[in-house]
């Protein structure tokens, strides 16, 4: 296949010049701010853009899942962080992922209650695990704030183990929930402080601390600078997608993902254009619609030139159907049954999650199909 | 593995007993109003499942995807309805699975467009196409109305086609907007007759109507009889999940699958329980929060019992992290980090499709694992 046209619906477009360019442009951004860039996969779960994301090369990287751990590690890459909380029914495959790829699987942590079963585990076991301690930056979901005490008592659990703590990670995905610059970098200035204060931490209570974790894509955007701050987690700058231009963090023009569908019925009745793309292929995340409520389930391009159409949008999903109204019956003569449109996501992380393929393209041509993993 | 503390988090767990009762009951029903069953299976997307659907063997089934109609003619399944409209981008795969698999794969459609695309193609291809006419009973999705002259000009353009019209579908998926029995009645009603309407202006048109068929889980199950109708198609009953219990069509007891999760955080400070359960594995559907406010992302249960745990349930998602709200600090000690808890799914339709596998358990010890096709 060759041209878009060719492509059975629905399935995933990547343009791969926009991939390039948001890659290049964030490569820049951590350059300028001096941190390493460890991209977040959970987004792309593709080696190909992986390696993109590192200027064609391997690279370190963070993980929301096992399963992608093991898929990167089995494709060469070595230095990856295990971005969520570990629980004990989880390291036997860490383990095994570590050993069999001979890579450095870092994990995460921020209690006491799992800062033992791991210090058990690698002593029962005779295991070396590289550990952060997960600090709460003001998101509010998992890691320890600063004043919790815990914080000293498992750097102590792990002074005499096998397994170390060798940083601090924070999150500062609150950042997502503003569409103000001005409030995204009062959240970053916060996120790199913390982590610092974090860090100070430890090195005063003899540890090292040789990795300092920060890193949304808004706060790594918008920061001001980030000294002291070893490193930078994001995943969404790659794709980009509503959700983040709705904050103007990206422009529309910057959205590399878009899901192909057909247009499958016209309901003349209700004034409705009915498409081959329901809940499963967009997913139901409306993450845009707080700042852009136009999104609805994503927004309505040309399948060719990726421009919206007058103002159309993905009104309601069924599991393999959406619904765009619209309200003037001339539409519907340009979407005739059978025609193709594209539609942006709101939330790129989720929506691509549904296909196992991005077909990718350059200068509209298919160039290439390339994986992606999903599940656990 | 023998037991679900063993499993890796988050995972599907089915319940089998539990399935081949909802599959008993749905057979029986079926019987009861002398129709066919055809199952359908966009809800399982399992060979397993869809064969206990039928009480242990092969028998017809629908299908919302080429995907699953080819996963499941592979596996022997020869009388399949594709009961999504048809575009001509699909046809050369329908071709090739009909051919491929000895299947009589039934496409739908509802335009003169697409019929007349599907004359030609038949006509240059030399391919003999049974089509269904869908037509709307109230929907208003997909689907014509009765009174739209084109079914006549549909129906006259197969007339001397190789490829022929051998029936009428509907669906009353409006069925899932409300919770009262009778109006749920009153659509079912409507929804036998529509398609009863259509099948006579078929017959009264010189063509056979082999095919008369109708079919929400909740219309079949409320409605007084189907006399006339041939078969029925459902889907959700086999599993069943909150939003049809919330309608009172099943009760929270019958829900056959359910999504394991780990307790990986205590957020103290604000009163929340993080688990390891986010939007991949729980869906952002929350369709039974309209008539069940408290069902949130999923109700929060014992990983061993299946009870509901003191109305909890998932408050927030994130990628791979879900929230659960307390309000009572004491529930921390209910819910250690590490420990597991079993969620009941809004919709597991949508669910399911996160997921590869089924954990198969019967008294709680794993039997098997079934996999789940996904995917376009």
């Amino acid at each position: 296949m060759k041209y878009i046209r060719e492509l059975e619906t629905p399935c995933l477009i990547l343009d791969k010049k926009l991939l390039s360019k948001n890659c290049q442009m964030f490569r820049n951004r951590c350059n300028d701010l001096n941190v390493s860039l460890r991209p977040h996969v959970k987004t792309p779960k593709s080696v190909e853009i992986a390696k993109i994301a590192h200027g064609n090369k391997i690279g370190p990287i963070t993980v929301s899942t096992l399963n992608e751990a093991e898929y990167f590690a089995k494709a060469g890459f070595t230095d990856i962080i295990y971005a969520v909380c570990v629980v004990p029914n989880k390291l036997n495959r860490i383990s095994y992922i570590q050993e069999k790829y001979k890579c450095n699987l870092k994990i995460l942590l921020d209690s006491i209650e799992i800062a033992n079963e791991i210090k058990n585990y690698s002593e029962l076991n005779n295991k070396a695990l590289e550990i952060l301690i997960e600090i709460d930056s003001g998101e509010g979901r998992g890691g320890l704030i600063l004043q919790n005490q815990k914080i000293y008592e498992i750097i102590n659990d792990f002074l005499s183990s096998k397994s170390k703590i060798i940083g601090v990670l924070t999150h500062a995905g609150h950042s997502y929930k503003t569409d103000k610059k001005e409030n995204i970098k009062k959240i970053a200035t916060k996120e790199r402080e913390i982590a610092l204060s974090a860090a100070k931490f430890l090195q005063n209570n003899n540890n090292h601390c040789k990795i300092i974790s920060v890193g949304s894509t808004p706060t790594i955007m918008e920061v001001d600078h980030l000294n002291g701050i070893t490193e930078a987690r994001s995943g969404v700058y790659m794709l980009w997608d509503l959700s983040q231009a709705s904050k103007k963090i990206c422009s529309i023009d910057d959205i590399a993902i878009s899901v192909l569908a057909s247009v499958i019925n016209h309901n003349f009745e209700q004034n409705k254009i009915v498409i081959d793309a329901g809940s499963l292929a967009l997913s139901k995340d409306t993450s845009a619609n707080q700042f852009m409520p136009n999104a609805g389930y994503g927004i309505v391009c040309n399948f060719n030139t990726l421009l919206p159409y007058h103002n159309l949008c993905v009104n309601e999903l069924y599991q393999e159907h959406g619904i765009i109204n619209i309200n003037n019956k001339s539409l519907f003569n340009e979407f005739p049954i059978g025609s193709l449109i594209r539609i942006l996501p709101n939330h790129s992380c989720i929506t691509c999650a549904g296909f196992e393929n991005y077909y990718v393209i350059e200068n509209n041509e298919i160039l290439d199909t390339w994986y992606r993993t999903n599940g656990w």
